[in-house]
């Protein structure tokens, strides 16, 4: 029946290998979890939502339940006597177990309960709200939401800001004051960046590749060719259609993307595809030996999308990667035969201003993340209240950005984070692009030859070796730094930017003639 | 959160719904188990298996645990003191958790556990051995499985015969002694009717089209308008491909089903689709106040094979629905263009006796099944050693069908069934036989209007109100009577076999004409 456990190669202390023990049907739960968020969105029938929804609520509070328990706060508290006697990948499993034993006690269940009720009510408000462009039907919402996560804040605790300890839940260790630091980095210069690019032609505002219509069936075959040509594993993933892009992980051995056909833009699919491709390389080359225990799973979502978009910005949208793309393009959906390279790579890499997040190009997406992060902050210190939020965001996108809602639906109603209760979430957005540039420097910049040869077998394997191969192992500041040399630095996504969009149009027909 | 519970609605006594609630976490286990098997069987990256044997194993432990608390048992003996109080569904409520609670405390964890060990390793041996048509690799594994079985007999009890308490495990309250006297009638007569029609020639041994290969893309077209046509609610259900067909459900709003492609002999896929078709109609049209209860899903295996059998041969193979059958082949397949219904009618109908039994017709059939009965009935009463199978199989096969095995892997290592300690299980295809032909019976016979007029519609509501509404309310040999007016009767097999294979060909002209 039992087969054998690869990870007691690695997990050899008894107090901790107690705690992988003891979290085995944890485990199972989550894959059965995963799966059951994976169908959801993929081939379930539409009415089975009904007993799902019931099903998922059932198991995650038994989850929830065995985080919360005593005999795994003990097991904890036990094991980090011995944490000098320890490797380490067990000191990793105890601080990342112990983590989540604090956050599970310190909410009490009454908090999480309201929680629930709340956001599952308000996530079909705001898709009606949503849907008639009115924020007033929302708004008692928000104003709960943002009640119930500083309760939670304060039940968590936090020794500088209340937002500490929602940025926390998503991205272990980060501050309010390393946020902030990057933007007052990020804000000024990238608005500097973005002025120079408009004031050139170079990189287009709009190409009429983004109007062209594409079938189904081919881009499906793109996804597989784009898939086949980075050797994705196919005995241990695989891709589906779903309505919005995800990544899901059961374990290193069945790794699922999904994509979405919009039918037109055909960019979308490439996008989408390479970007969830980086998650899920990050999941597919982990140490197997770290399968089924608490140190499987990205550093944090922060790490977790730096490797997301380092393969679709810093790879996919390079100018090395675009004569491969055309091949593929034309191969299989064919609209790009009489679009020279020059022009391929300008149309993936068209630069605007615009009001919605998820349609950002990657200069434009910080500003995006800086307005929602400053709100976020300011609702939960009490100095903004949600009355004021419509009209500060309105404000804010024009400040930064130079364009201004004409509605609700097309400015802060625009995300679901929200209603989902998510707040401190959208940081790791950035610090994800952030993270990815400072890989990019650490693997040599402008001049690296693993870019721009486009060795992409050993570009994943650069990544295997110093990021995936680690799991949960390190907390995500200390893997940062043991990979780059260097604390969170925002300049090197600013010398990026500045490289990219500067300097690099002088050359590109040289690049590109390659 | 929680959302409104229909169930209370039939499930009024607070003792009855005290159960529905302890067990509301074990109903969600075995969702999610319904859904973990799904998805290994049809999407599930190859090495994914490999996490997800091991979460199998986790969830259904404790679904095994939580059949076995002490708080389910005194839940149910405080139940049974207000039997008298309850209704219909309250009472088939406790008739069937008292049952499971009854099984899962009888058998000892150590049994359960070895059992498990002994038929994970016989699963794998069986198919080397079948592989290698070697009976002497599997022979020490089936041993020790009968050994299993018959202590897992001795601990469940029995009144008669060791064998009535496996039977009992997949067909509540079917003993022995039912299954001899079913065969007692069946085995002579279904010979008799089987030397006429090898006599005459209207019913084929073999015709072209078995070898016709067809495109897998045409089929799943076939698949999808056979479903069409008998109005499959897509909103509730889906069908998909895996090596061996399938219905799977996950609650009354989410039925699934599978098919299987072999690229040719196209009637395969149209009786698997139907076959499956029935499976998946007894659980869609459950009552759906009955869903999240112990008492959702089908009365026992053989009701549920009925259902399928129904479909598959009763209306899929008669001759009023081969015109209907040809119109979808015609516009979907396309091979049987120039071959007349009457030629269709017989193709869909071929009957020779054959080794195989999944190959098996539906005269054929019960034969096979026989054979399988009569010698586990032996290995459990101890009249039969181990040793003695694969001759005793190959006898049988000569006397009763009139073909010998070259080997053991078209002999004895056929079926999958014994490696997964699957004892007392076969009986219930040959009942599933028996129950379809009484439901004819009782719906009319060779003048039932609902079957020469094809009036599909009307038909599935007469299977919806008289059985498959009632989900396990009702115990299966009670529930036959409800429906037929009859305990179980072969005599209803032997008279539509009689009725379609010796007087149906005289006028199936005028039949088709029609």
């Amino acid at each position: 029946m039992s087969s054998s456990e690869p990870w007691t190669e690695v997990i050899r202390h008894e107090a901790a290998r107690r705690i992988v023990r003891f979290l085995r049907y944890h485990w199972a739960l989550n894959h059965a979890l995963a799966l059951m968020h994976w169908d959801l969105e993929t081939y379930m029938p539409r009415e089975g939502v009904k007993d799902r929804s019931i099903a998922i609520e059932e198991l995650s509070a038994e989850v929830h339940r065995i985080e919360r328990s005593d005999e795994l706060a003990r097991l904890v508290e036990e094991a980090e006597k011995h944490l000098d006697e320890m490797n380490d990948y067990e000191r990793g499993l105890v601080r990342v177990v112990a983590r989540r034993v604090r956050i599970a006690r310190s909410i009490p269940e009454d908090l999480v309960r309201r929680k629930a009720r709340v956001t599952s009510e308000a996530t079909v408000v705001w898709a009606k709200a949503k849907k008639e462009s009115n924020f007033a039907l929302f708004k008692p919402y928000l104003e709960q939401i943002v009640e119930i996560e500083r309760a939670i804040a304060e039940k968590l605790g936090y020794e500088e800001h209340p937002y500490d300890a929602l940025l926390d839940l998503y991205e272990e260790g980060l501050r309010t004051r390393d946020v902030e630091r990057m933007f007052s980095v990020l804000v000024p210069e990238t608005k500097r960046i973005l002025e120079k690019i408009m004031s050139d032609e170079f990189y287009p505002q709009k190409h009429p590749l983004e109007e062209a219509w594409y079938e189904k069936a081919k881009a499906q075959k793109l996804v597989e060719t784009i898939l086949d040509h980075l050797e994705w594993p196919w005995s241990r993933g695989r891709f589906d259609e779903s309505p919005h892009p995800f990544t899901i992980d059961m374990g290193v051995y069945d790794v699922r993307i999904t994509v979405r056909y919009e039918g037109y833009d055909i960019k979308r699919v490439v996008y989408s595809t390479m970007h969830e491709y980086g998650h899920a390389l990050y999941e597919l080359q982990q140490d197997p030996r770290l399968d089924q225990t608490p140190l499987a799973g990205g550093a944090s979502l922060g790490v977790h999308e730096s490797q997301s978009r380092f393969w679709e910005n810093i790879i996919g949208r390079s100018p090395w990667f675009t004569p491969t793309l055309k091949k593929m393009l034309d191969e299989t959906v064919g609209l790009t035969k009489d679009v020279d390279v020059v022009d391929l790579y300008r149309y993936v890499n068209t630069v605007r201003p615009s009001l919605i997040r998820v349609d950002a190009d990657e200069v434009t997406y910080n500003l995006h993340i800086y307005l929602r992060f400053d709100i976020e902050k300011k609702l939960i210190e009490e100095s903004l209240s949600v009355d004021e939020v419509p009209e500060t965001w309105n404000q804010y996108m024009e400040k930064l950005l130079g364009v201004k809602p004409r509605n609700d639906a097309e400015g802060v109603l625009q995300d679901i984070h929200w209603s989902h209760g998510s707040i401190g979430y959208f940081p790791t957005y950035t610090l994800g692009n952030v993270v990815a540039a400072m890989i990019w420097k650490t693997m040599g910049g402008p001049g690296s030859e693993l870019i721009t040869s486009l060795r992409l077998r050993d570009i994943r394997e650069w990544l295997r070796e110093k990021i995936h191969v680690w799991g949960k192992t390190y907390p995500p500041k200390e893997l940062v730094s043991r990979v780059t040399g260097r604390e969170l630095d925002p300049t090197a996504l600013v010398e990026y930017l500045e490289w990219k969009y500067t300097r690099l149009p002088d050359k590109i027909e040289e690049v590109l003639s390659k």
